[in-house]
């Protein structure tokens, strides 16, 4: 097993987390409520004991006796695999608590997943540290890849690390322009990291992983399948500060990441490209509705993005630069535009700052990551700590 | 001359018209404060005279001695042309408001015209009545033009009068696609309506002239020039509900025209195009920029531009059905947003409704044609005439 990654949790603990991400369809929030209140450890042995309330036993009553979580760690070690754990010094817990916020407020299927699977020599707090997702359509044109793989490749330059979900089109162009940086690139996937899918990118994900990660929720051997694509999009989103479509359909996997990445507060940006190409359709919807910024270079999307990336220490939140006094110009308008107890949505942060919806839209996320805004029921409001 | 137009005026004051758009290089604030004030015959005879104050005096004193009207209104009789006068049924009254709006609000060189040569059968009430300017640039690809043409025939053919310049590029390309709907199309100039300007547009201007109608400030034998074009821009802006750019280089005299429709309140909407193409490079940053809505096809420019059009009773406002009774949905969340007395600004009309920025600039321009609402020096509010 890789040595990467910093301290460790213990044994026991990888074992019961192994077993609750086997047991379990992600994501399964009753049983993440589980871990909350008893511990990995705990949790894991009330569900194998059956000793569980009816809401965590529907979620995990078909596989809680098959389950052979040594196995599943042993397999991982044979492709030369870790299982990370929250409990672990890598674990991204920073960009995951968009999900945990999403989860608060009711947004069904938002649920932190209770471990990933990681092929790969990066560190998964420091590959998420400055990332976005560049995704699109399979049936990409050769527009698409290649405005996927040059705008991959000058954000892995820009020391961006290039999220995507490994599937045909424009997520394997996305990849191999990051991968021609050299950059660090991330896949996630919807099946387990040895199921050699898709069969074309095998040889593309042993590349990824020796320059980034490969990542799953799902264990080795898991298939993969249409639900858990939407699934596994819902980590390419909160794993990111933002999500870039480069081609897309009007229905498409790319937009479904897209909107969930707007839902978990993140900026989502589009490609426009001809009238009449449908792989553009989507893109155009997005931008038109104002879903999505439109963007044509590695430049426009950085400054569409905001500053990108967790504060100097990662993990746990503690150790940011909780003060205004490096806020200039348009973030700090939007600061001032924010009270302190009652959330204020983003329409009235633009009506209030002046400053347009969509950098309002990338500096929220981009000050809470500087500890300085926060999240509630009814929107944003200034972080309490912050002086 | 032509008959057209109905009810006309007396032709001592067409006289006295042609003699004040000869006298002064449009737009000419001051010279048309003096015919505010003193009506056109009186202020023309001052002008002659030399009787005049030093500021309309500036804008004057080089022509008003070698003028000679009568020879403008024959030259426009020897090419089939008329003059339009304020005092005329079919003077377009009512878009050309949006003019004094803004001139009241002191933007520079946004006076409304102190008349209009036109050439061609259409009533310029009616031909203002439900239209939309498209533009793009001279320098245009085979793309653009297959856009314009398809779009302008799609609008022509849904009863909106397609506005342009009559320029090489989009321009033309707009006006042939709105003839072979069979629709009507009207052609600005920023020269005298016998420059035969383009050269190689000449017979297009006939066409256009038999179909709907050519028109301009500039007196007969003006020749064109580059300021003319900018301030010819106005008109396009003005006499439609909006303006539509195919395609515009990062700096272009579309773009121009779409800055003074934003700035007149007008719908701005832009297509977007291949990344790379400079072409479409225009198009894309207004778009990011928030200050155009991305169209891709007749039915989203027609959602974009939503109800365009005049009221049913054209002129001087008198007519309107002045009730709320038919609003629902959006238009009526964004009546209800705006207050009796105070003006509310559109991002606080966004806010307050929940209709997205572009739909609510959209409406509010449709809903001040509807007389239910105004603007005023702070923003928007409701006519006070409305039930």
């Amino acid at each position: 097993m890789s040595t990467a990654g910093g301290a460790r949790a213990e044994p026991e603990l990888r074992l019961a987390r192994a077993y609750l991400l086997r047991v379990a369809e992600p994501p399964a929030p009753r049983l993440a409520a589980l871990v909350s209140t008893h511990g990995a450890v705990e949790a894991a042995e009330r569900v194998r004991r059956g000793e569980v309330p009816a809401a965590v036993a529907g979620e995990t009553a078909a596989r809680r006796e098959t389950c052979v979580p040594e196995r599943d760690l042993a397999d991982a070690e044979r492709i030369g695999a870790r299982l990370v754990v929250p409990e672990d010094e890598e674990w991204p817990a920073w960009p995951l608590l968009s999900l945990e916020v999403a989860a608060g407020r009711g947004i069904r299927e938002a649920g932190t997943p209770l471990g990933l699977w990681v092929r790969g020599s990066a560190r998964l707090d420091e590959a998420t540290g400055r990332a976005l997702a560049v995704v699109g359509a399979r049936a990409s044109t050769a527009y698409g890849e290649h405005l996927a793989a040059e705008l991959a490749h000058g954000l892995a330059g820009r020391d961006v690390t290039v999220f995507s979900g490994a599937a045909y089109g424009i997520d394997g162009a996305a990849h191999r322009g990051a991968l021609a940086a050299p950059g660090r690139t991330v896949a996630v996937l919807g099946c387990g990291l040895d199921a050699g899918y898709p069969a074309g990118h095998v040889a593309l994900l042993g590349r990824i992983a020796e320059e980034g990660a490969v990542i799953s929720e799902y264990p080795p051997g898991a298939p993969p399948a249409r639900h858990r694509f939407l699934i596994r999009n819902r980590l390419l989103a909160a794993l990111t500060s933002g999500t870039l479509v480069v081609e897309a359909g009007r229905r498409s996997g790319a937009r479904n990441t897209a909107t969930t990445a707007g839902t978990l507060g993140k900026m989502v940006m589009a490609v426009p490209g001809p009238v009449g190409s449908a792989m553009s359709a989507g893109c155009h919807d997005m931008i038109r509705s104002s879903d999505a910024t439109l963007v044509t270079s590695v430049a426009e999307v950085l400054d569409a993005a905001g500053p990108i990336g967790a504060p100097a220490e990662s993990g746990n939140g503690n150790g940011h630069t909780r003060t205004t006094d490096g806020l200039t110009g348009q973030a700090l308008r939007v600061h001032e535009a924010l009270g302190l107890r009652a959330g204020r949505s983003v329409e009235h942060v633009v009506a209030e700052s002046g400053v347009p919806a969509h950098r309002v839209r990338a500096l929220l996320p981009a000050l809470e990551l500087d500890g300085l805004v926060e999240r509630c029921d009814s929107g944003w409001r200034r972080a309490r700590a912050a002086r």
